[in-house]
C-alpha cells in the first residue's frame, strides 16, 4: 500500500476521490479497541462466522442512537448490517431488480453506483436536479413517459443528504412529493445516506425512511466509511422487517455468515464506549473547516463564469464551467499542473451532460494543498476561457 | 453473539455447520498481531480505501506461497483479494454468466452456492459423483444434451479437494477429462477450493487452475474463513490476469475500494510472520484427529445398512442411508436427541435426490460429543430401520 490513493503521488494534490482525511482514521480511541480486542477472552467469537443479520450489539447501538436522534421507531429486525455500502447497493440490485429493470438515479449520481446496477444489466434513466435535489416535476414527467411506455421503475436510488457528486441535499418538501410519486407509482426507494452524519450548519431533513408510511418499501443505507474508517467495510441497511428478512435469506448472506463480524465486533465496542458519537463531533468541525477552506479558495480565484454549490455538510462541491470550457481539458491540464479532480461524465448516464462539470473532494487533501489547488485550477480555466 | 452456532444451544451437538474449531480462532500469535497493528505508525492506511485488486502486501504472499507449494507461475495481476469465497462466487455469476445462463454444479454441491446462483436467475444442472468426485461421463452425456436443446452452459462450478458436502477429492485424471470437455464447450470452470490446505494424508492433486492451459477458462478460489478465522471474511480469487482486471473493473470492486483492507492487512502481516504455515500445520493435525474420530465413532455404532465417505481432508463425511430411511425423518428425530445434522435436500438441485443423505461437520464440536452424538444418531436410525 502507498501513502496515496490510486492515481496521485507524492507530487499532486488529490480532490479526486471520496476518501476521508487520513489523519482521523488511526484515532488513539480505534487503537485502545484494538488492543482490547487482543486482549478480550472472547475474541473468538468475533472471529467465528457470525449471525446473518449481522452483529447484534451494533445493531443495538445504532438503532438506539438513530431512534434517539431521529426520533425513529427502529427495531433489531429493522435493520442488517452490510459490508459497506457497496454490499447494501448491489445486494438490493441482485434481489429487488430484474435485468433490464428500470432504475431511476439522480443526475448527477454516484458514479459507482451507477456501475454496479449496469452490472446487474438493468436500464437506467436520469433524474435532473436543482439547487433544492432532484426535480420532482422532471421525476413525475419521466414516469408519464415510462408508463406511456409501458415502463414501471423498480427503484429510485438517491443519495438525499450532502449529495454525492453535487453536495446538495434534497428539500424536506421534496421528499415528501417523492414519497407519493413512489406510492402511486409503486416504486422503492434506495436512500443511499452516508454523509448524514457529517452535517454541518444543520441537521438535514428527516429521511425517506423515516418520512415514508406503510406504502412505500425504503432502503435506507448508511455506513461507518465516511465517518470512521473505509477500511474496515461496515455499514448498515435499514428497512421493513420482510425486506431485512429477504435481504438474510439471500445465498450471499447465508453463505458468508454475516457482515464482517470481526470489524463490527470492533466497531459496536467502539460506538458502545461513546467514541463515535465524541468522533463524529470531532469530524463535523474539521471537514467544516475544509469546506470553508475550498470555498473560499474558489471565492478569491475563480473567475467570474464559473458556479459552484455551498454544501452544508459531507465531502464534495460541485462545479459549473461556462459552456465553452470541457471539463476533461480542465482536468488534464490541472493534472499537469499537479491537481487532481474528477471530470463530470462519470456521473451521469449520459457522460455528455456532465461536459462542464467537475467534482471537488474537499475531504482528503491538507487544506493549504487544496488551496494552492484551487489557485492552479482557476488559472486552468482562465487559460482555457 | 452468543457461543454456539445460528440454531444449537448449550445442550445440543452440532454437527450441522461447516465452522472451523472455536479453540482454533484467537491464537496468540493473531491477538500478537492485532496489538502489533494498534501500535504501528501505519495503522491508518490499513483503515483507509484500499487498492482495488487488494492489499498487495497478501497478494505477495500469497503468489509466492502457491508458487512454491504447487510449482505454479502466478504473477500478482493473476490474483485479486476477495470478501471470502462468497464474494468470488457471487462476483463471478454477476459478471460471468448472464440471468437464464446453464451454470453447472456437482450433485450435490454446496447449497449456500446453490442458492447465490439462484439468486442470479441462473439455469442450475447438476452432474452426478461417485467416490471419485465428479462423473465425466455424466458430466459428458449431459454437454451432448444440452448442445441438443440449443444450450451451452457458461460455468462449471467445482469443489474439487475435500468437497462439501462430501468430502470426496476429484481424482486427478478426471480433472483433465473435465478441462478437455471445458475447451471443447467452452464453459468456464469456477473451482471453488477453500478445503485445499487442509490435506491430512496427502496433498490433493494438482487443481484445474494448475492444469489448465490457455484454452481453458479457471477462476480459483481460496479462503482464509476455514484455516484462519471466518469472521475475517478474506479471500483470494485466481485467475488469467484478463479476467481478474474485468473483476477489478467491476462496479462493486470500484466502489468498495478493495475487499476488507482492514483485515487484509492483519492476515498480510500475520502470514509474513510465517504463523499461517505453522498454523495449517497445526489445524492439519487438528482435523485428522477430528476425523478419526467420528469415522471411529461412526465404524463402530452405525448399522450395516448405512455407508459413508472416508475423507482425507476437509471438514465433512457424507452419510447415504439405506432407501427406505429418510434423512429428514433422522434429523428430526436426532434434534430431538440434541444432535444437529444436516439433512441432504439442500445439497441438490432436486432436493429429493438428498433424500437418503446426511452431512456430518467433524470440525466445530468438541471430539468427546461429537463420539456421543454418533452413538446417538445410529440409535435414531437403529429405530427408524
Amino acid at each position: 500500500m502507498t501513502d496515496f490513493p490510486q492515481g496521485t503521488s507524492a507530487h499532486t494534490i488529490s480532490l479526486l476521490l471520496g476518501h476521508p482525511d487520513p489523519s482521523t482514521l488511526a484515532s488513539l480511541e480505534f487503537g485502545a479497541e484494538l488492543r482490547g480486542a487482543a486482549n478480550r477472552a472472547d475474541l473468538f467469537k468475533m472471529l467465528q462466522y457470525g449471525p446473518e443479520q449481522g452483529t447484534p450489539g451494533l445493531i443495538q447501538f445504532l438503532t438506539e442512537k438513530l431512534n434517539h436522534d431521529e426520533h425513529l421507531t427502529l427495531e433489531p429486525d429493522n435493520m442488517m448490517i452490510v459490508a459497506g455500502s457497496t454490499h447494501a447497493v448491489d445486494m438490493i440490485a441482485r434481489l429487488y431488480a430484474k435485468p433490464g429493470g428500470v432504475v431511476l438515479v439522480e443526475a448527477p449520481s454516484y458514479a459507482d453506483s451507477i456501475h454496479i446496477f449496469r452490472d446487474h444489466g438493468l436500464d437506467l434513466y436520469g433524474i435532473p436536479m436543482d439547487d433544492e435535489g432532484l426535480r420532482v416535476d422532471a421525476l413525475a414527467g419521466l414516469l408519464q413517459t415510462l408508463k406511456a411506455n409501458g415502463k414501471a421503475p423498480t427503484l429510485l436510488y438517491s443519495i438525499p443528504d450532502f449529495h454525492n457528486p453535487t453536495g446538495i441535499t434534497l428539500a424536506h418538501t421534496r421528499r415528501l412529493e417523492v414519497l407519493r410519486l413512489a406510492a402511486q407509482y409503486g416504486f422503492a426507494i434506495v436512500e443511499d445516506d452516508v454523509y448524514r452524519e457529517l452535517g454541518f450548519e444543520r441537521t438535514p431533513p428527516p429521511s425517506f425512511y423515516a418520512l415514508a408510511d406503510e406504502q412505500q418499501q425504503v432502503f435506507r443505507i448508511g455506513s461507518f466509511s465516511k465517518t470512521l474508517a473505509p477500511g474496515l467495510r461496515v455499514g448498515w441497511l435499514i428497512s421493513s422487517k420482510a425486506a431485512i428478512q429477504h435481504c438474510i435469506n439471500a445465498g450471499t448472506t447465508q453463505m458468508g455468515g454475516g457482515a464482517n463480524p470481526f470489524a463490527a465486533g470492533l466497531i459496536a465496542e467502539y460506538c458502545r464506549a461513546g467514541h463515535w458519537d465524541q468522533h463524529l463531533d470531532r469530524l463535523r468541525a474539521l471537514y467544516q473547516a475544509r469546506r470553508d477552506a475550498v470555498l473560499g479558495a474558489l471565492a478569491e480565484h475563480m473567475p467570474p463564469t464559473v458556479r459552484w454549490t455551498q454544501p452544508d455538510g459531507g465531502f464534495f462541491i460541485w462545479l459549473t464551467l461556462p459552456d465553452t470550457i470541457f471539463a476533461r481539458d480542465v482536468k488534464q491540464m490541472a493534472l499537469q499542473e499537479g491537481v487532481l479532480v474528477a471530470s463530470g461524465e462519470g456521473f451521469f448516464i449520459q457522460p455528455a451532460e456532465g461536459s462542464h462539470h467537475l467534482r471537488l473532494a474537499f475531504s482528503f487533501a491538507p487544506i493549504p494543498a487544496m488551496q494552492v489547488a484551487m489557485e492552479r485550477l482557476a488559472q486552468v480555466i482562465r487559460r482555457l476561457a
